[in-house]
């Protein structure tokens, strides 16, 4: 079993060190919930009151040309697509996922008007499911969402399946899915693939155009860092550019928006996946965290996130033993994305007495603890002060004084 | 005619006068476009760095339920509802205006699944026509939109309508619509109403319950000062709360958002209405621009905002005469909203030498010029100085020499 001093060695060959001083970290806290909200960089907060103070106080409204609001969100669209594996004109940064994840389902049905049937994992982040549920609704076609889990994906792709909508990894499990093969058997089958990249962009490595994906959204609030609800990104392969078309479709998606003309015209290319204005704070904070991003070796971030979660259980399987913990996340770190799942039918007043030690992680109902391994910020030594925390916690058995509280968290 | 000391006079006597100081504008401008960007109060730069550095930067997660991040579309929601006649409950502050618009038309065809026209005026800010259009498109039932323009559109609410969707002031002219008499018009013909309220909440006083509206929408960043893009309100009238669904269904609106349920039940009241997370710094800006429009007395805006736009139009007549200008806008201020338009064969380069001059206004495709009489900032001088500036530019004939160049500018 690794000491701390061991740890603390890792920690001073590890090249991506540095970075972690870009990061306002709160003393005395050990973070492990950047799978869910990314921590404060110091540029965000620095561009945050620079936008607020002069680009909108001082620039007003000529802002929107001179400090590049208007064209934000494909500027930061191609500065993601140099780390998500697309090319530089296939993304957008607009919204929020769920919008985008409308937008795409419904850019995808448009393109298959004679099938019916979307495959989703029913175990994934419910709003996904709520989204494109609402979606059908409204439709009123007939459209069926065909709910498997991943070990029946494949097989529930047939001729009758407009949309593959799934995410690359599970919010719950971390396990990931083969976006390449199961993008491949969905083009098979003649159906269009959808990917949510939430718990991807900024811990896994992601290949759009390598796996062949068509649409793909997702967040730039966890692994990316870019404060909270900040707007989120969307993916449309060049081969659709053409003949896409989605139903969000207002003036920043026009072919012309400032003639101010009466009727629609979608806009060429990537654009016309926008909607309209966008919340310039927000949008600030999101470039911020993906500059960052941008800047760390992608390799090296996914084997520093992997060895930090094998440490993490590794950790626990010698040091808390016998109390009741079951690992939900795959134990092979290349099936798994950044965060580590454990269950516990008494996980809430765990991870409540956790957070009062200044471990903080997340609760989903009804018995899952999540612990996030974002790459950037966190040493090993963290790994290993947060398990001798939950050990201390468990042995003493404090874990049963912790209240009851509701940890909201998002995604 | 009035001179500058009358005008200096004017702001003497006026209530308002202590509300410009809450305000962080620049030296040297006087800036009549905050019906398209309000100027950003102090009191957001201050907030928008404090939700960054201590509420992001040290509540990290937990700020969702401790800085009350969650609870931030309600809120502001009841916030504004007592500004614009609604009550606590029926508003949210959330996503962008043309998103709002979806949710709000799609829910109210919704609710008159038997009809299919939309009556829309087709001058209107092109936005919601392609929202509406998009909407319409994707339905594929059928669904007509009825453009016509304001003399025409009590001839055009008939059985067949389903949705009457207006502006209140209108986005080129100001000019308002009767929202009490369209709306009675409206609902003796069986069809429900959407009202969008962007160029009338923060300038013209709204009482949507009075009125009887149904829907309502509209944006926190022109009168209400909330910052580039910030987001949006939703109004749903409580009596439409049980029955209302709309398309854009993710996980805030769900009846119970954190018990993780696969398939989707509405929650009772606005929240469903809600759509997922969002941007909380762009709505901390929003929230101080509210709070300060909370704080005026809607009398004294609505009277202030009306003389400076009849100073304007009386200045301009007396001293920019024989230059060719045209009054777009109601001469009565009783008929306008708070801003005033001019058309101009030449409008372009005469829009640009004002803003080389330091008078900041906006210009419409093809002869509009646009200038704003937002209540809580501006003074009678500033009026009488910016149409001193006009007089100039106009009999030196250096407006000819600015450069055509694109000002864009947003709604």
């Amino acid at each position: 079993m690794m000491n701390r001093e061991q740890a603390t060695a890792l920690d001073q060959a590890d090249p991506l060190t540095p970075f972690r001083a870009e990061f306002a970290l709160p003393e005395g806290i050990i973070y492990l919930n950047g799978n869910s909200l990314g921590p404060l960089p110091a540029r965000a907060a620095a561009r945050v009151a620079e936008v607020a103070a002069k680009e909108w106080g001082e620039g007003l409204i000529r802002s929107w040309n001179s400090a590049g609001w208007y064209s934000a969100p494909r500027r930061l669209g191609d500065k993601l697509a140099g780390l998500l594996g697309a090319e530089s004109g296939e993304m957008v940064v607009t919204d929020a996922t769920g919008l985008n994840l409308f937008k795409a389902v419904a850019a995808a049905l448009d393109l298959r008007p004679d099938r019916k049937v979307i495959v989703m994992e029913g175990s994934n982040f419910p709003t996904n499911n709520y989204i494109v549920q609402g979606l059908a609704r409204f439709l009123d076609r007939g459209h069926e969402i065909r709910f498997v889990e991943k070990d029946e994906i494949l097989q529930a792709i047939g001729p009758d399946v407009a949309v593959v909508a799934l995410t690359h990894a599970h919010y719950k499990t971390a396990h990931l899915l083969d976006m390449a093969g199961i993008t491949a058997a969905a083009h098979a089958a003649g159906a269009l693939t959808v990917w949510d990249l939430c718990h991807s962009a900024g811990a896994v490595p992601v290949d759009l155009n390598g796996a062949g994906a068509d649409f793909a959204v997702g967040c730039s609030y966890k692994y990316l860092n870019g404060g909270p609800g900040s707007p989120a990104f969307l993916f449309a392969a060049r081969r659709h550019h053409a003949s896409m078309r989605q139903p969000l479709s207002g003036w920043w998606s026009h072919a012309t928006p400032f003639a101010f003309d009466r009727d629609f015209q979608p806009a060429e290319g990537i654009a016309r996946m926008l909607t309209g204005t966008q919340p310039i704070l927000s949008l600030a904070g999101a470039e911020a965290g993906i500059d960052l991003a941008c800047r760390a070796n992608a390799a090296q971030a996914r084997a520093k996130s992997s060895a930090l979660g094998d440490l993490f259980i590794e950790l626990l399987e010698s040091r808390v033993t016998g109390h009741g913990f079951n690992l939900e996340s795959p134990r092979l770190a290349a099936e798994r994305g950044g965060h580590v799942a454990l269950s516990h039918p008494q996980g809430y007043p765990i991870m409540k007495a956790l957070i009062e030690a200044g471990v903080i992680g997340d609760f989903r109902a009804p018995d899952t603890l999540r612990f996030g391994f974002s790459p950037l910020y966190l040493r090993y030594v963290d790994v290993w002060d947060a398990v001798a925390v939950l050990a201390e916690i468990m042995e003493s058995g404090r874990w049963q004084e912790a209240r009851f509280q509701q940890v909201e968290a998002v995604t």
